[in-house]
């Protein structure tokens, strides 16, 4: 079965085609400006590719009941030309197909669950460290929905004593993404993370932040696996620094599964997959 | 229908006679001394009840995966004689009816999404602050299980400035337990916290605390409504207060449904109310 799927971010929309066991067969990608300009891509990719459903995960913030009357509308985000705009509705009247949103986070961690590192879990979260600190999750089987999508890089936690650096949250300066997402390394250090790969304060300081959340994550979810992505992550080693820093944090409170902290098993393409898993529910 | 229920708690073992509507017809407290004792109380309890199943929200850690050869078994607890006891196991023996089993803060959310203060939410959390501090959660429809059942009560918090107190947990010191819970409390002020009710200062700094645990429920999992019980709870203000502090804190980065803290709708039931459900769903 032919299935879309668009990953819909703020810098790209990354939009294929594929079928209903995560195989991704052809792929494109185009910037985000406008919502008009934007979507003609969009529009024009799967022009004549015959798909039958659609799925996508969406930057947000963004409706994502499936009751509700603006379910896939875009919220209020800095991205003023995007702000209310009806992207699902949009997709589904000009494509014609039944069509399925999530949030971004929430589709890779679905990708990871059905095809990646997750597999063989019956629960994960999937976070990604990168322009932003985000994370998505999968409970009994079905992603984490309630009043809103979480928003769970913006968790408060202790500062490193040796931290002076202020924070980069426009609304909590020091919360999570505020500290310890890449723009925030960037800030504090005066260099990109990947030119900083040699200095251990920089990655011992960001394992003592990611480790508060991945401590968080555990008490609140215990999810069978974290899987951990983004541009920050691919700092060689940072996911066993992670690691020791959650087991001096946790004190053998709970146990936790082997193998418990784990790098994307599709990469770049979890999202895209959960986007395709997405569509197969859709249709 | 005749349904059983048990909360199961440290010290106490409140059983029930009900109905699959959370209706209760009887109920009987024992003392939780060791597991032959108390258990003999509970058996003669349930004796000519001719209840058709049972349901169990239990003390913790316990083995809450209903697909695990020690489902219902009471795990690495302080109360020595009840480690590696087979709770769930002894019952269904000696009562011969199906029953399913939840740590007790899930009951109590179970009870309060189906029958009490969340029966029109689509999600909730039921967050309980007195001798411990823990949550259980309603994600889905189900309540949240993964590779355990969640720890809530042992988040890592923002030390208040004033607070010099250490903290009393013995895994983690100044944990969310470690300063908010009511042991906490009387240690820190020297008395215990129903005798501190006019001290502003106390609760102020326990809704610093708080505050800081609701934020981080609704930003990893968004339920739509959180409710507050145990003994700390009933100081007058103090929903109100952590209220405030929690809009402090959020700086409107979601939005919070009207009326998103509250009082448990079943008062000093929602356990057993949630132990029916529980028993409803073994039937």
């Amino acid at each position: 079965m032919r299935l879309g799927a668009i990953e819909a971010g703020g810098t790209k929309f990354v939009c294929a085609v594929g079928n209903e066991h995560g195989h991704v067969e052809e792929k494109a990608s185009f910037p985000t400006t406008n919502p008009e300009e934007t979507l003609q891509l969009v529009l024009s990719f799967f022009q004549d590719k015959r798909i039958k459903a659609l799925g996508i995960g969406a930057f947000g913030p963004v409706d994502v009941k499936a009751d509700s009357p603006t379910y896939g509308t875009i919220g209020n985000t800095p991205k003023l030309q995007w702000k209310d705009y009806a992207l699902l509705a949009v997709l589904k009247e000009k494509l014609g197909v039944p069509v399925k949103l999530d949030t971004d986070v929430n589709a890779a961690a679905l990708g990871e669950y059905m095809h990646g590192a997750a597999k063989h879990a019956g629960s994960c979260l999937y976070m990604t460290v990168g322009t932003g600190i985000g994370a998505g999750a999968i409970v009994n089987g079905e992603t984490v929905q309630g009043y809103s999508h979480p928003e769970m890089g913006h968790l408060l936690i202790r500062r490193h004593p040796n931290d002076a650096y202020p924070g980069k949250c426009p609304y909590h300066s020091d919360c999570l993404e505020g500290l310890a997402a890449g723009p925030a390394i960037e800030a504090r250090w005066g260099e990109q993370a990947q030119k900083l790969y040699q200095q251990e304060e920089v990655w011992r300081m960001e394992a003592h932040y990611l480790a508060q959340a991945i401590m968080t994550y555990t008490l609140v979810l215990s999810p069978e696996k974290i899987i951990m992505g983004g541009g920050v992550m691919k700092k060689e080693g940072l996911h066993n620094m992670v690691q020791q820093e959650l087991e001096n944090l946790m004190q053998h409170y709970v146990p936790l599964p082997d193998n418990y902290l784990a790098a994307p098993g599709l990469a770049d393409n979890a999202g895209i997959v959960g986007a395709l898993m997405l569509a197969k529910d859709a249709h």
